[in-house]
């Protein structure tokens, strides 16, 4: 231990630099999103990337190699720490990859995609299938090469970019455990559901209106509007910093609960982002625990809460002052429309129950697909499988609505759809966690009483950023690591209680 | 001279570098003016200025010195070689202050502007003049040091940033000439006015409506949309890229000429920008001329076309279909309502006739204050002296509406004022000139043929970039160089015709 910690603080230094040029990334990515013109598209890609050039230059400075082994003999406390792990976590992932892969990876995704903007609504999977192979490729080459590093299995290798320290073992345990309660699950939940009368409401609904009304839930939810805003977006996202979230949105005039329930899930990013810790921003530590710890707080906000029977109590009267009056404005007919359970081929317009089903399926496809087990002309097959044996659904030679539905793959994001799932199992562990001391939660929530859920929230998730491993960070907030029990119990609750 | 470019092409591909950065820097800041949430505004500054110290490190590499000099030996083209004056310009101003003057720079500017915000309002010249001396002594040392290596007088270097090679001895001569025409023009022009009734309009006009109009005026007037927009923000301004360009405007409900005369001024400069030359874009040489220039891009789009009475012609419809109709629609009162003049002590309130008088008071005090012929101390009286010489209006104890108007004295910003004048003259000369080409031209604007207008400004002035010398571009353009007859003759056939 020496008592300077001047080589911990030139790694302090370069986040910080690097923190100030990802705010300008940020906002020039949503600028693309929300604003940019089309005739913008190119100098803006050439500007991004030569930012992300520069910043890539200062990522993998080879002195950095020696800043990080030198400050872990350095006097830090526990905060530093936790930084510096995070540091060396990141400089791995800046520096696993021969430049030659990145650039392949680059020229392979970005093929795949721009063609698959194309195939996809052409229903053209053999199109597609020429250019994913070699995005394939790319990915199995990155997880050996990830893997040999590391030490861990391939899979686990690219789900760590999003999840630190998830494994195969893991994932595969808890999806196998739902996988055997849930096609139950549905049925009895669909049957149920179909004693009950639910009445459609009217439209049009003006987009000034739903635009109004996503503003006020968003205000009931506790988003900061001096720390940023709602804007329109082909593709929903949450993006900005900390400082200034800038969250998206899109309307349709003769529907408004996507975007409302859209809207409340990108709240819970949002305040995740807000409420990261302020005197450590631009620091690894300060940053977002995890994808899946992202999507646990998203799914705090839109299912736990959101879709909660006392919530509709809340959001009744913020629909009927924004789009007058109607009788299914209704609470409960309200909490009924945003509830429904109902089999689809799509996964993102699944609602909470049958969700895990599309997730599982692409865990079940992708793991063994990059550890070489099977090959992309076998996934059409196992999709279709998966589909009837999940959720009853025939998707034969429909492609577009099956394997070509999502960007993930095409992008070449490996090893992320399990961040979804597991994001919803640790919302749900955090409600039950919550119930455990609140045992009037139930009843708050109907009465608007969502302070003390905040509370919870920013103590236990928000202000922790990442200085804890997922595994610590969940054990601290519930009293155990990830467990699948909270949420059947949550869904049996709902669903069938 | 050498065969290969090695060295002009090592310079060609920073700018392509920089060009990129700063695309980055301008939509942060635009979206700083027009979206930005309070709280965010710490975060952007921070990184605004790691991405401009970024850039100021590549434009004061070492290297580059060899790379200018050995460049000018290379085997180059006319445009190369045009580009190549323009790099080495670019250089000189980027290397020419120390680092420790470009920081006290910093300091006393920003200290000085920020409690000029709330200076300004309270009246407060003595707690301005504090901070200002420091502005102010920044500024003399800068001109110093930026006349000794040039040549010039310490004024013509500071001018020489925002218009490249203009002269004191050019702009008292130009000025000195319309001192002495001005005030009786602006007396005759009144007493003529005086004789017309005019209608005022009647509002409220909503903002949604006067967007819709201010975005018809801007296609009116060619303003690519695929390649643009318009926002609101604070203070007016046209930013972003020539790619993707950036106006800003801002509405009240009493009143829409002022932002529809705005946005047509903004116009001007946004076209400019998507026209400057493609193929070199990036490079210094397919930048815009000058401020000066600029402005008269922006005044031959307000001045010369927006408020000429054929023009009335055109915007009356546009008016009516946005605002509904009314009598002071007509277009014959809607051009005298554009076109009123009434001398004011608010220089970004005044009429094209008037403006010159606020331009040339500027000028006359801070040339002398650079130049150390008077001390800060001085300026209030000589101002009061001035505007009641100019203008016949009294200022005497209003600091507020007389020398704390501006921010480009707190800013540091001396030498800019004189190029909106030069911007309004060179646009007059603009315009004799296509009248010399196109006699029938005044009949063209009434029925509507701007093409022409539009034609003739890209080939002449927005397609050359800085190919040339303003004086070079101004005699190919129009024959001559600057000569301000063309704008007393302008303002003689409008106000006095």
């Amino acid at each position: 231990m020496t008592s300077t910690t001047t080589h911990y603080n030139a790694l302090v230094g370069l986040h910080q630099r690097l923190h100030h040029l990802r705010h300008l990334s940020s906002i020039a990515g949503w600028d693309q999103a929300a604003n940019m013109p089309p005739k913008g598209n190119e100098a803006r890609a050439a500007a991004l990337s030569e930012l992300a050039g520069l910043m890539h230059g200062m990522r993998t400075d080879p002195a950095l190699k020696k800043h990080i082994d030198e400050a872990q003999q350095e006097n830090l406390d526990d905060f530093q720490r936790a930084n510096l792990r995070e540091i060396e976590r990141e400089w791995r992932m800046a520096n696993a990859l021969p430049a030659a892969l990145v650039q392949r990876r680059q020229l392979a995704t970005s093929k795949c995609e721009h063609a698959w903007r194309r195939q996809r609504p052409a229903n053209d999977w053999k199109g597609f299938l020429e250019n994913f192979k070699e995005v394939l490729a790319v990915g199995r080459e990155e997880a050996r090469l990830l893997a040999d590093q590391t030490g861990v299995r391939p899979y686990d290798a690219l789900m760590d970019r999003y999840e630190p320290g998830m494994t195969c073992d893991t994932v595969s345990r808890v999806f196998g455990e739902v996988r055997q309660w849930l096609p139950d699950l549905i049925e009895r939940a669909r049957a149920r559901q179909a004693q009950e009368s639910v009445l459609e409401p009217t439209g049009p609904f003006a987009v000034n209106a739903q635009r109004a009304l996503c503003e006020k839930a968003m205000r009931l939810l506790g988003f900061d509007f001096e720390a940023g805003r709602l804007d329109v977006s082909a593709h929903p996202f949450c993006g900005g910093v900390p400082e200034d979230v800038r969250m998206t949105t899109r309307f349709r005039e003769d529907e408004f609960l996507v975007s409302l329930m859209g809207t409340i899930h990108e709240t819970g990013h949002g305040r995740y982002e807000q409420n990261l810790p302020r005197t450590w921003l631009g620091q690894p530590v300060a940053e977002a625990r995890s994808m899946a710890l992202h999507e646990s707080q998203s799914l705090s906000f839109e299912m736990q809460l959101g879709s909660h029977p006392g919530f509709a109590k809340l959001l009744a009267p913020l629909v009927r002052e924004a789009l007058g009056d109607q009788p299914a404005f209704e609470p409960t007919n309200l909490h009924r429309l945003i509830t429904r359970v109902k089999p689809g081929l799509i996964r993102v317009d699944a609602d909470e129950v049958t969700y895990p089903a599309h997730i599982i399926l692409r865990y079940e496809i992708e793991r063994p697909l990059v550890e070489g087990e099977i090959e992309p002309e076998d996934v059409p097959a196992l999709w279709n499988a998966k589909m009837k044996e999940l959720l009853g659904l025939d998707t034969t030679g429909n492609f577009k609505d099956g394997v070509l539905q999502d960007v993930h793959w095409p992008e070449g994001l490996f090893g992320y759809f399990p961040c979804y799932s597991l994001g919803a199992m640790f919302a749900a562990q955090w409600f039950a966690a919550m119930r455990r001391s609140m045992p009037d939660l139930d009843s708050r929530i109907a009465q608007g009483q969502l302070q003390p859920i905040f509370e919870w929230l920013r103590d236990n998730i928000w202000s922790q950023g990442s200085r804890w491993t997922t595994d610590e960070l969940s054990l601290r907030a519930s009293g155990e690591t990830l467990n699948p029990a909270h949420f059947k119990a949550h869904l049996e609750r709902r669903y069938l209680g």
